[in-house]
């Protein structure tokens, strides 16, 4: 065993190259193993392992910035950096992170969790390092999916430009999460396919040497073929073109030749682009056989690659997804529309039966969106399947495009409230606060599957505007599904339970919490009423306004941040009409990042359970005993 | 004069090429004329007049769509579109509107506002007349500016995967607002100065046809070659890349020239790119000498170029831009970062002084962000300035990378509340409910100039994490400036009135506003107290408690969304701490889009000022009156 005698970078230095080829092999071991038990993101670490070797090996991290791009291949890494040990905690609540995190080590210089970031982060350090007159290098790897993401090609724009000594990685794996999509794509297929560029490079460059000077004219345009020619053979003109000198493509599995050209490269001045080509999953045949579904897995066994799922009712994605295919059966003006998600999002089976009526645009929530607004207003009913945390990409497009122009966009936003393991990069607890005060948007939330259902019935049949529902990453509670999807009246809430001591108005799952903590206080003789507040915006106005005259407390919940979630649209309500009698609470989450665990350690972190609940209410105990006494 | 007797496109069709010259002609003195009493784009438009003319000339609008990025050079368009003679009214309230605008005519298919929208825009338009087996033509016309924003990007790689039919126009004008900035304007750049590539293509082609197959290899090479070189030479390169065909470059001011090659490519089927060169402010030399300051400008003399500009104050853009030098003289971590608006931002001096210590992105905003981040880690102070509308499209950046990260961040938000002329698309209205809600950020607001200095002073010094200072765009008050900036105390509040009635709390502008009101309830033996609610994020969480203990009612007073916004943060801090008795009412801009007119009017159309301010307050009577009555 090699791998455990390295517990920093330096003391991969002396090896040998095979030495480094057992040591990748014994890394591949280890993280099959490990993630057989955790779960994690397999596919892209086992394609990673002899890259992130050689970083180790050639260069001197921390003083070398390594940047990862989304930061879920940084096993090898973290296991390179003496963490190792930390792996049987891997994406759990204190546990080891399942992405770059700055305070886990000094090795881990930039966090992120959403693609696309790392060439923006690595030119504000190559800019910082130059103005405070340093030397280190800044690398950072990026994969071909991310690369279709605007920010991504801001960048390349950027660095291209200001000449900066940096290196990209691009890791070419032919897949992101899903298929790529994009000239960009297409374009880095050929080269992948071509690998026969520079022996062609060669010979043309010894063929032109042959010509003769036909004249000086066309002796200088043969000049100026001849350079461009260099650059068209050695196939990154597409990256020459933003001003990187390219490298590649090497078969990123092969330690020696990718020791050799990294090497190279890093003596360039100026912008560089190494193109490695690696294998997701390499080494772990299921992993290999699809990379897709191996991406992120759930704990599964080494032998037969069987993951091990727990069984329960369908995801809301599915029911979503069913939804769906049901309305748009009947609804020809549907197109679905998804940023590189079309698995996560519950597509695949609407893009088997409608090939036309789905387009999956790559990681591009900003184009996605706009490109939703110009659809509508040609008369087709576009759904965004989009998660709550990516759609933050894509807020000003929903400002600018789609809102202010009133369109008809249907936003299906899934990962909404806490997402679990993936922890507070991917958490969707925004998104009220950053749709609710937009002019126009509708927004709802079901309480349960059912409800979803027709939920989205009632968008598509919506046609005053957007209109977008958000449901969580769970299962649904097995309620029986109508067939039949009924229209929920507009704008209205739905009395759950009845009770005249307090009011819990509850949104998504949090209507179940309101109905366990209800019932730990029916015991202590009080009867709370909950209401399900399904319209976020617009919310039920008679029903707020009854609430008051009744002189009810209320306590809002919902699995969202407290800062200008429904609570704080509740209270704005009431101020507007200047019911100034009633005390409203606000149970939510605080004003902090929630890292990763289990969604139920993350809503215990806040405080979202039945108990907590019920304790909140209890301090509103003299307004509510009062109301007990006089019952009596 | 033909231009009178132009009262929709087909009124065109009939006309020969001089007389469309001769129209353009009119057309250029009829903008001249107009926007020197008006204001307005004029070297845009000026830039545009031949094209827009032989879109309208060779298309058929509306059945055919035109979408122009941004929309602020689609003057020639409403003209030849029946709208000339509202050109008295240009971006004056209840006027003609600055941008493309559906409710004005039907020949305005996209709105914009914002850069880089038009070919996500396109694409939708194409994907749905596809689907529903239409066959008009989609035409964009985008700058090369708006080209570098990553949206536009992301929309390039999308549509040549599609390969949907449809035309982009790249309006080559070298200048977008500020000089364009990266790899790809130094791209076009080449195209543009090598006007011989079809020449030398010939000449490339007829060389290679001489060359002897030097065996298959060498002979098959050579074939591959001439399919590259083809597209090489006709320097469209990056674009074929992207899977466009690409025509041009092409003189934008040659009518014959522009007609011929605009028909020919409309007749290609898929993507096609129109690479068309014009000069902006074409036609009037003191635009065409300085096409920077002519973007968009006010009412100017004719004859002699000169500006007729009001003077008054410093306005808030140069004060930040003063007290900025003179930080950086003393505080050499601090770097200037903008999106493409050196000028409107105020940061030119800067530029001129610092040259390494100032960076622009071109449109990139979401790069420049987390740039930032990136920068502020490595122990830099990046200054992001940036307008408030604009920094929209970096929200998920400011969530993601800079505020996750917790990284110290100076943002300067300029143009925050309304902006006037350029309406909806650009109000400053949002950023403090999409900016509060996210954990670390710190959000201030000046009530005058000098506070805006010693804010700057304050965010500098602040190394705790993000920190933003939102300023409008307006003249400041005249107040003195004191050159020694004093810190602001951390998340304090400033009583600027004392008064025992109600409390206002005032950000920005609205401070003045309250003062007059209060004035107005003076003579009514009212004493209101004023608060200036400078620091938004935290708020003064002591004060607060101590107006509720007073038990005085609270009217909050902001130039920005009621929804999410200070008023609310103030309901969500009695509702977290429980003091339900005080009661709170909200001014601020209602629920809606408020569109173009000059600031005031804007204030007045949502009712914030003096006036409404005391009428609001008046209904608080019974409780002020008590208080009075109290008092006698």
């Amino acid at each position: 065993m090699i791998l455990e005698h390295i517990h920093e970078p330096k003391d991969l230095k002396s090896l040998s190259i095979s030495q480094l080829e057992q040591l990748a092999s014994e890394i591949r071991t280890f993280l099959i193993k490990k993630l057989s038990e955790t779960g994690g993101h397999l596919a892209p670490n086992l394609g990673v392992v002899e890259l992130t070797l050689v970083l180790h090996y050639l260069f001197d991290s921390p003083k070398d910035k390594f940047l990862f791009d989304v930061g879920h291949q940084s096993y090898v890494h973290k296991i390179l950096t003496g963490r190792m040990d930390k792996f049987d905690t891997l994406r759990q609540f204190k546990g080891l992170c399942g992405f770059v995190k700055r305070s886990e080590s000094p090795h881990d210089v930039w966090e992120a969790g959403h693609s696309s970031t790392s060439l923006s982060a690595a030119m504000g350090m190559a800019l910082a390092r130059d103005l405070k007159g340093e030397k280190n290098k800044v690398i950072a790897v990026i994969g071909d999916g991310a690369l279709t993401g605007g920010m991504a090609l801001e960048a390349l724009n950027h660095i291209g430009h200001e000449k900066k000594n940096l290196m990209v990685i691009l890791n070419d794996n032919e897949m992101s999460i899903a298929p790529n999509v994009g000239a960009l794509h297409h374009y880095l297929g050929k080269i992948r396919t071509d690998r026969h560029y520079q022996k062609a490079k060669e010979e043309l460059n010894q063929l032109l040497n042959k010509i003769p000077a036909i004249g000086g004219k066309l002796a200088k345009t043969a000049e100026r073929l001849k350079d461009s020619v260099k650059y068209l053979l050695m196939s990154g003109i597409l990256f020459e073109q933003f001003g990187f000198t390219y490298f590649g493509p090497v078969d990123g599995h092969d330690l020696a030749q990718l020791t050799e050209l990294l090497e190279q490269a890093s003596n360039v001045p100026g912008p560089v682009l190494v193109h490695v080509i690696t294998v997701k999953g390499k080494g772990y045949s299921p992993a290999e056989a699809d990379s897709h579904k191996w991406h992120g897995i759930s704990p599964y066994k080494i032998e037969s690659g069987q993951v091990l799922k727990a069984v329960g009712p369908p995801m809301y994605t599915e029911v979503f997804s069913d939804a769906l295919m049901d309305l748009a059966d009947e609804d020809k003006r549907i197109v679905a529309v998804t940023p590189a998600m079309p698995g996560g999002s519950g597509l695949l089976k609407f893009a088997a039966k409608y090939p036309d009526r789905m387009i999956d645009v790559g990681i591009a929530e900003q184009h996605a969106a706009t490109m939703c607004a110009a659809m509508a207003l040609e008369g087709l009913k576009p759904v965004y399947a989009v998660y709550s945390t990516f759609l933050q990409r894509a807020y000003d497009q929903v400002v600018h495009d789609i809102c202010r122009q009133n369109t008809n966009v249907v936003f299906a936003i899934d990962r909404a409230g806490f997402v679990g393991p993936d922890g507070e990069t991917h958490h969707g607890v925004y998104d009220i606060p950053y749709l609710r005060h937009i002019p126009n948007m509708v927004l709802m939330m079901p309480k349960d599957e059912n409800e979803l259902r027709r939920m989205m019935k009632t968008a598509i049949d919506y046609n005053e505007g957007p209109i977008a529902i958000r449901y969580p990453r769970i299962n649904g509670l097995g309620v029986p599904i109508e067939k039949d999807m009924k229209p929920i009246p507009f704008g209205t809430w739905e009395t759950v339970r009845e009770g005249d001591s307090a009011v819990i108005a509850a949104i998504g799952p949090m209507v179940q919490v309101a109905e366990e903590a209800a019932d730990l206080l029916k015991r202590e003789g009080l009867n709370v009423r909950i209401v399900n507040a399904r319209f976020i915006k617009p919310m039920d106005e008679a029903m707020l306004l009854q609430i008051a005259k009744e002189g009810l407390s209320m306590l809002v919940l919902e699995e969202g941040s407290v800062l200008g979630g429904l609570g704080s649209a509740v209270l704005e309500f009431y101020s507007m009409h200047k019911e100034h009698n009633i005390s409203v609470r606000i149970m939510g989450v605080p004003d902090e990042f929630i890292e990763h665990g289990s969604i139920k350690e993350q809503r215990q972190e806040v405080g979202l359970t039945a108990d907590r609940v019920a304790a909140e209410l209890r301090t509103l105990l003299p307004r509510l005993r009062k109301r007990v006494t006089g019952q009596v």
